[in-house]
Parts: structure tokens; sequence; C-alpha cells
């Protein structure tokens, strides 16, 4: 990864609190940026193109993929996502910590990719807690809250494969918790192997004594 | 490592404002319990027996070796340092916080018996500010001064053996940075590999749809 910027992916089953966690996240910290994804699925009602995703006609989202412009995609309820590139790439060189929304495949790609990236799960207080909220939201219809549930349980298994776990029962606490985990991966040795030499302790990484 | 509790080891050379980081995470956080060490070392004014230390003969602390009560132990400086087991146990246990305070080969030995355990290095901001805050507190001769500053340097040298570097430049920072570590480990996955059975989500751990 290049620059000090951190990678964030952060996965979360449908109807877990996402969009309102990132926009309090964006609102408290100013150093995140957030990645939009591309997909060719219909957009909802008040999304916009550019801000939620940049929505993308199949044949336009396969032309990315073929011009190597997304550092991951997947295809998923039928529909294409995926992640374009640049931006990533020139907000982490520019320092800032870059947020990724992505589903649990995409996530493991991410992993792969940029092994220094920190993947967070973002879970709801409970599994009927989830169904109450994807009912809610009410912009879906029936067979889609369906395959919705049924996509958050496939999701679930994936939990593993993830760095941090955070629940979202009190969404300033789950703010404040994913705000907690940017800090401390920032503090952690393996990311500050040069401190002694940045301090003014020695002049090279490792040594103390020149 | 028995409970839910989590085992906090930092270091910091003398002269990093270690006693005051210590005093105000304390304030801060009402879940942290302080471990008290033992030491053959002359106490310095003002130190309490219990509170800062406690102060043991050669004697009795060569009997705490003996009879297992030390669950780790290093002569330094002229003098024995050790952990007393029973009170972290026992605080872990209970689900408490231990913030233990030792230089870095307790530190490595503590790492070795709690793999859990999460090591802290707290660095000053400079080399010239450490000899500084060294000098100005007053309470030492200038061979003991020579000798810390000796070992501080020494001390350096182990810095990538912890997991986390916190700098103590403005106390509060540095505060908030160990809160940030302490919250944030503890919602890894790997400290809650059970999670999707608590929040009921299936009955046991790794499953979901039982």
């Amino acid at each position: 990864m290049s620059g000090n910027g951190l990678l964030v992916v952060l996965s979360a089953p449908s109807g877990t609190g996402k969009g309102t966690l990132v926009k309090l996240l964006r609102e408290q910290d100013e150093n995140i940026r957030l990645s939009v994804s591309a997909t060719t699925r219909e957009p909802r009602k008040g999304e916009v193109d550019g801000r939620d995703y940049f929505f993308k006609t199949v044949e336009e989202f396969e032309n990315m993929i073929k011009n190597n412009e997304l550092i991951e995609w997947v295809k998923y309820c039928n529909n294409y996502y995926g992640t374009p590139r640049e931006f990533i790439d020139r907000s982490l060189s520019l320092g800032h910590d870059v947020l990724l929304e992505i589903e649990v495949e995409g996530a493991a790609n991410i992993k792969e990719m940029f092994p220094e990236s920190v993947l967070v799960f973002v879970l709801p207080p409970s599994f009927d807690e989830l169904k109450k909220r994807i009912i809610e939201r009410g912009t879906e219809k029936s067979e889609v809250i369906q395959m919705r549930l049924e996509q958050a349980k496939k999701e679930l298994r994936y939990i593993s494969r993830y760095d941090y776990v955070v629940i979202n029962d009190k969404i300033e606490d789950a703010v404040q918790d994913i705000r907690s985990i940017i800090n401390a991966e920032k503090l952690k040795y393996k990311r500050n192997r040069n401190i002694l030499a940045q301090i003014g302790i020695c002049k090279q990484e490792g040594c103390i004594d020149d």
C-alpha cells in the first residue's frame, strides 16, 4: 500500500445500518475518503450517480473489467459490482484513509491484493433486528427482501475472514468503534518500522546508535 | 487468558511520562486495573508501598520466586523486579483489563506466556526530550541518570517485539491512543469467535443455520 493511508473494508449485510454508519464516520473524520463502487444494478429511490454508486450498463461495466480499471469485481444478485482503481491509489498515496463498502467476496479479494488493508464486519444486534430493518426500509419487493435475507445469511459465513467485528446497536458506539480501529491500526509497530528514525533517535530503521 | 479481560503491557523508557499516562488512563477507564510490581529497589521520594510497588527485601523477593508467586521477574540495574501472579489472574477472570507496566525483558516473557496480551511501547517525542525529562525529574544522582539513559537506549532495541507504538507528546493524545488500542483489540474477530451465537444468530460457534 502506497502512502500512509489505511484501506478500511467495511462489509455489512443489508439492513445493518451501514449507510448511516458511513455518513457519520465521514462527518466525524475529515481524513476518510469513501470509495464509490460501480454497479449495473438499478438505482434505488434517492440514490445519486457518482455519490452512491457509479451506475453503469452491463456493456460499460464489462469494458471497465477489460481495461483493468477495477481492482475487484463480483456478480451478485444478478448484478455486477466493482471497485474503481484510480481513486483508491490516489487517495492512499495522499495519506487519506479509504473506506470501501463491499460485500464479502469482494472483501476477500481486497485482502489478498492489499494484505495491509483492514477488514471490518458490521453486525446487527440480532438476526430478528436485521429482518425488521430490511422490511421497514420498504424499498424492496417481498421476493427481494427474501433474497437479501438469504444473502445476509450467506455473508455471515465469511465473518471469520475479517479482522474486526462491530455490532451496530447504538450507532454512535459503532462509529466510535470503527474510529478506534482506524486509530489503533495506525499505531501498530508493523506500520511504523521507521519510528525511531522518525522521532530523531536514529537515522536508519531499527538502529539506535548512529 | 481467562475471562474477557485484556492484558495490556506498557513499556516506556524512564522519563517518557509513563506515570502520568497510567494515572490518566485509570481515571478515564473504570475497567482498568493496574498490576503493582514487586521490587527490591529503594523507594523514591513519595512512592508508597503497595501502590507504586511492593517493596521487598532480596530474601523476600527470592522467596516469591521459589513459591511461584511471580509470573515473570528480571534483575535489572542491580535490582529485582517481578509481577505477582494472583492479582492478574483474578482481575482478568472478572473481565477487567489489566495494565502491566514493565520493562522490555519482562514484556517479552509476558507475551510468551500470554500470547493474547497486547504490548504497547511508549516513546518520547525525541531522544533530546527524553534526556531533558530524566534530568528535570531531579530525583536521581548523575551516574544514575547516565545509567538510565543507557538503559533507555538498550530498551529501544526491543521495540520491534511490541504490537503498538505510542508517542507521548501531548499526554491526552497518548491516553486516547491507548484507549483506542484497548477498544480495537476487543473488537478483533479472533477474540470474538462466538459472536454469531452471542447475538442470537446461531447456537454454536461458526454456524448460522441451526
